[in-house]
């Protein structure tokens, strides 16, 4: 049993993680905070929480953020980064759901989230929680930056293509459709009901900040540099990310062999899910679970492979994540209060 | 630990029922009969169990089922009733979710399902499975007849109401909304994306099943006669239930204590939260969990008592009801592996 | 050919007119002002309008509306009443889509929008723009406050019953559901895709608008006051009022007789289409469609009778019914520019 | 005036149609056949066309049909191509909705649509009827085949890059959303809400019957075999079509032309848009409106240029085509009864 807290509770990652933790044999649940709503009970502004949260928010404290053994940062991109040296000088251990520790070029950070980073010599240490690629460094790792949700739709879909050579990395594709719930529990018109319902639409075709964190990722797994052109969509739903990815096969002969190549890639992770050949992944399949599904085609022209990945962006793509971190830092189970089940219908 | 088995799992309450069971450490699931899909891997027809659900559907078969301690049928009604007999013949207790032993009159079941009642034997000996109503009598029922979702909320909703005599019974009205899941996982055009989205509409205004059943539970609560009208709309989503129940108050000044009546009467029910006096219950709020909440008003005209209660149909309203009466039954805690949180967002 | 002017037209109701009026024979728009917005070209905060609406949004100008022959507000509450007296004595005629006009009773107004009214004299002087109840006063009218979506709904449902004196009316219920579009075009976290999909909940039980609104239309054409209980809902779709109506019915024997007395009541009337008797109209039925659809029904308890009553909130609800006031208002074909067919599916 | 035959307005692209002939000043609908349901007025099936369309749906009678000057087809692949010749040689003109006259080679449409074709000698005479490429012999082809939905939105997405030779044709990724309406108004499981609404998947990665159409198309553009990756998927709306188009882009430094080689290939087409650069087309820009949107992109990498094209699926990819078809064929403005704006909200 460790005692955790949350910095940021209000937006869908932190209501996400918070139903995980409520679930969790190991966590105590020590804070929330929230400067907005200090003082409001939890389950008022999240009544599904009702009989499982009594927390109200506060206002962050370091003394009881200090005296944690976890905290989880579910803030605007820019606040952890401020944050975590004096948490970290008192020992405690962070895992950061933002932006602020995933890129390891700060000239690249400040590009894309246009201020300075804060605390480079921490950023130095923290390790990308992507457990299927750097599970040994998380067991040890201080500071954890959990990984974007499309970061992580792609990543694992492109990994045992990449790292076993079997594409042009100068031409990768990554058609991403993402659920509304990906843009935050913030007031805004674009992501309205009656703006974003029976509606479908690319953006941040100029560019969109989990593109250097991807490339950053693909690049090191094919140890070159790789060319990505990623198009992100909002699709009319809530949860979920569909990533489709294309990329020209550098040798035909080897389409045979591609299912067995993800197979044997992910046959030990719990949470990434091969699906038999052929199959083709829903979203609805993940909602509410720690689960990547990837199913990998080679359609009739033959020259491409395309590979179709999905999670809920919440859970594996967010919250779910940082759970397993957690587990994999504390020497738990790493499935401990991750088996929920996707909700279907 | 007891043996279990479902007849009929391919439909939505089927697989919110093995969603419910996978999880539930009392539980051995020791078969799953569809006879359309025997041989098929449950985990093929529904992707989210892979991993939790090993089992393939089969051919129902008088000897496995015989030897369960306790047999839920999800079937389509009248399926049940032809089935039963044999199994409790050789003592095993059964949870019907369909509507096979929800009225206590044949004649009035012939009339609305439209086919004469097969064990009106047995039927004399099931019990209504409302455990908010007849949990005792639940504790060592044979056979349980599990209520329907709209009997659930409406039910729940006008209970503690009729109970303290507090309202005209004979000008009752529940204006009840539903998710689309509650017409089933059955292949017909009004219920495609295409006809049920974007679109509202009431149905079964002549008359709807679920009429008399939640007439003869508040004619009980009642001990007379009651009017009852009931109109259902179907409301674009999956799930929920939203029952707006509106009855004449009939003394003005017990406006200010309804809160307080309805706190106590479910002040010791696990799954039903009355919720503070001015709250507006979201159908969310119990997506995915075995919850009824519950608000209390008196609008500003008056002479008029509005009530509020939403479930999850396939949990409260079907699923999750089913597993709290089988915890009942078998003398566990009665939220024994139903303690999920509603999914929110 | 008249000129007209748009003040306000930045929210839903705004582009609606906007769609209605670039198809309109008679209408030659002159300005759409927006003091947020001057500038943008109307077509690119509505790509939908591009190729139909040249113009761009400009700051109001007295000028340019004083030489109007119509204006339409679509602006917030409380905003036309500060600038129709000038419009008015230039001759100008207006319809305001908002509240400004709607309310009699100055003193109740103050309490509903919680302002004082700016222009008693011309209040007196608005027409209430029902047209199925006051076409003869509209004609000549130079105010006319275009009704809210529910209470347009709710009294065309309820009129012919009050109107032959079919029911009591100290105990009149109307339910009513609304798509989010109801809501306008405003950045807030409820309406938000992913807090109003997927989700039902009622709200402003305690009091809202429309509630008044609705009263002083029945209680006219009861010629006496009435008790109505008046309870919204938010419906996860865009446009759509589903209005559900319920009243006791004085005369159990009139029941035969209330689909001819309602087919006589709205004969002539070109946008309320009286189903045949058993019918359940569909919001879809008139998504984008100038009509409200009734069905008149008596389930079987017998002592109620339930209305049901769909329009588009944002057409018969609003920018439509302005449409149809102007054709009244100039002596056109009451249907000119309105003969849109629903969109369906 | 043209007298106007239906064969088989049932589904989704009939009733659009019948919302489209009943606004055209030039149509005289005389019938509308389904066998199924023959006998019941179409307003039954369709209350939206109340008022609009006075027909009952009657069997196909080669009497009638062959006194129309032009009839559709509305119905399943396989249909028309039997009845066609006989209407044919009575001198009436058809437009084709299904695929039956849209693939050139007839072994290609005995593999895809797995039946051998029944007319060859009118298919060879049969113009494909896309009038952005085939407008002059469309005018005066006795038998037109309307394209296909994703077929006209990404063929208007590629062609000016094939035309001017800008991008390497081997690699061309099409990755296009479709609402459900796309699957036709059919009694199927996987097209319920409950199971396509809040969900994302892909489908026909192996292979759908609109890539070799597609292929045909742009192979003819391109004047050699081209490699086409196309991955439609299921996306949780009603209408609309996103197609997210990607090709290497051969000369780096023609990056900049781009918006100009589409601006001119379709600066005289009504029913083309090209956006600004930089733009974000929305299906619901296009809902209910024979538009295609289109805009073309050059991210970051700079090796790839990206296409986003949309259009209603049930409008410029169906039914409203056909009318811009009709109004070819027949000498009218192309642009008669076909200027609907886009419903948004």
């Amino acid at each position: 049993m460790i005692k955790v807290g949350i910095v940021g509770g209000t937006g869908y990652t932190g209501v996400e993680l918070l139903r995980l933790l409520a679930a969790h044999p190991q966590v105590q649940l020590v804070a929330i905070t929230s400067r907005s709503e200090a003082g409001m009970p939890v389950a008022d502004m999240f009544p599904n929480l009702r009989g499982h949260i009594d927390l109200a928010f506060s206002e962050p404290d370091p003394a009881v953020l200090g005296a944690c053994d976890l905290v989880f940062f579910a803030t605007p991109n820019g606040t952890a980064m401020k944050m975590v040296p004096e948490l970290v000088n008192k020992g405690v251990r962070v895992i950061d759901l933002a932006a602020d520790f995933r890129l390891r070029d700060t000239a690249e950070w400040q590009q894309w989230y246009g201020m300075p980073h804060a605390c480079e010599a921490i950023l130095a240490k923290a390790v990308y929680g992507l457990p299927e690629v750097n599970r040994n460094t998380i067991k040890t790792a201080q500071v954890v930056a959990n990984p974007g949700c499309y970061p992580t739709a792609v990543q694992l879909g492109f990994l045992p293509l990449i790292e076993n050579k079997l594409i042009d990395v100068s031409h990768l594709i990554a058609d991403a459709k993402s659920g509304v719930s990906g843009a935050g529990r913030k007031a805004e018109v674009h992501t309205l009901l009656c703006e974003a319902s029976e509606n479908f639409k690319a953006y941040g075709v100029k560019g969109h900040r989990h593109w250097p964190e991807i490339r950053q990722g693909l690049r090191l797994a094919a140890g070159q540099e790789i060319g990505l052109t990623f198009v992100p969509h909002l699709t009319p739903m809530i949860r979920g990310i569909h990533a489709t990815l294309y990329a020209p096969l550098i040798h035909k002969d080897k389409a045979a062999d591609l299912q067995q190549i993800y197979e044997n890639r992910y046959r030990n992770e719990p949470f990434v899910d091969v699906m038999p050949a052929g199959s083709l992944p829903e979203t609805r399949s993940v909602r509410g679970a720690n689960v990547c599904r990837i199913a990998v085609h080679v359609p009739p022209t033959g020259n491409t492979v395309v590979v179709l990945s999905v999670i809920d962006n919440l859970v594996k793509g967010a919250a779910g994540q940082a759970v397993q971190n957690m587990n994999i830092m504390f020497g738990w189970d790493e499935t401990l209060g991750l088996q929920q089940i996707g909700l279907v219908p």
